[in-house]
């Protein structure tokens, strides 16, 4: 499985993700699941996959091909709206899927589900679904971020903080805590976890970095975050009978 | 959908249920998930929920009547070791989906969950999950609860929190946490919320009470554990940049 997240906040954007793939129990390996195009100055567009990993690899090195062909008459470079970008990825999604799908059979799942974020030029920073029939959701002003894979056990952190007015740092903590909370509760997304920030406007990614769990940093996250949810519980109100 | 969930600690047993049900989005309902069997100074039997409605009536129904009837051969009465008991309910419950699943057809799913826990006597207090088939598991001394229905949104607070230490009013908050987490994060599942404390070797319920959103002191806890996340989201380390 998988878990991945993205923020659109006022400040701009924020990626998330795990890197746990399984195929079954015992298979199970580390892969990175953002994918990062920047074009510094003209645009930046991250990806975040979930699903089946040889459609993701399938439809990422299409899109890496075309981006690279100067002929391309479609590519992640071509698009002046960030909508038109991702249904061109949908595209991509879908011719891949019909293909290995007819090859794979009924039996196993090609499909794959993706967020794909960014700006372009002085377009508005956004974030959408899309999914594996290549239609697409942006997120909402009332709930500023979407989720793809094992979304559930990571969902409660994001609905209670995150919001349009939430820093950059802020919403990067609670993506971090949110994953982490999801590491601990299944198996099936696992570290190193990688975040990325983006700032409205400038064109460039901002931050991009990889967590282990033993990187400093977010060791201390984990551990002040254990700690402070047991403080937490221990100062919340006592039954009337106690 | 439903969210309940049960704790086995060595102060005894803790359970918790919300009370929405659906079929569909346009047929939503508000029906108690707990079910109390107490025969003080002999056993108490505790019975929580989840899956089809109409299942769930007729088994507690078949369940209460053999135990009001001095003739029956099995009963929640009749049996000296819980384990027993729970497959008396497993069996029960077959009976109750074959004659239905078989009325429904199969576009209907007929199929309950159940958490049943209690005492008998002088066993040790125990919780048992009780699948469709009827066949059952208990918890396990790592991680001693266990969950029925929409289970992934309050699992990482007991997965951080909840261990055989801990005291029965402790339990019952992360419970409470559990739930409220939930019903934020899925409108299936909603108020209000019942919860039972059981202590070891008492044989009667200590406390059954029920909360609504505004009931004083599930409105406290909510609003602590809000204010609480949000300094804990605060005091998180800070990124090397900032």
């Amino acid at each position: 499985m998988t878990y991945c997240l993205a923020v659109r906040c006022d400040q701009g954007l924020v990626f998330a993700s795990d890197s746990r793939t399984n195929a079954g129990v015992d298979h199970v390996g580390t892969y990175s699941k953002m994918y990062v195009f920047e074009y510094p100055g003209d645009r930046v567009v991250v990806l975040l996959s979930a699903g089946n990993l040889a459609t993701t690899q399938q439809v990422v090195a299409i899109l890496k091909r075309h981006a690279r062909d100067p002929q391309a008459t479609e590519s992640l470079r071509t698009f002046q709206h960030f909508d038109e970008l991702v249904g061109y990825v949908g595209r991509v999604s879908r011719q891949v899927q019909a293909t290995s799908g007819a090859t794979a059979g009924a039996m196993v799942d090609t499909t794959s589900t993706f967020i794909l974020g960014g700006q372009i030029g002085n377009e508005r920073p956004d974030i959408f679904l899309l999914y594996p029939e290549g239609n697409f959701i942006s997120c909402s002003e009332q709930m500023p971020f979407l989720q793809i894979g094992e979304i559930k056990y990571g969902k409660p952190i994001l609905d209670r903080n995150i919001h349009r007015g939430i820093t950059l740092e802020d919403a990067a903590r609670a993506a971090l805590v949110s994953i982490d909370s999801t590491m601990r509760s299944n198996i099936s997304v696992g570290p190193p976890v990688e975040l990325l920030l983006y700032r409205t406007g400038e064109l460039r990614v901002l931050r991009h970095q990889t967590f282990d769990l033993d990187t400093p940093f977010y060791a201390a996250v984990k551990e002040e975050w254990q700690n402070a949810l047991r403080r937490a519980l221990d100062n919340l109100p006592r039954f009337d009978w106690e």
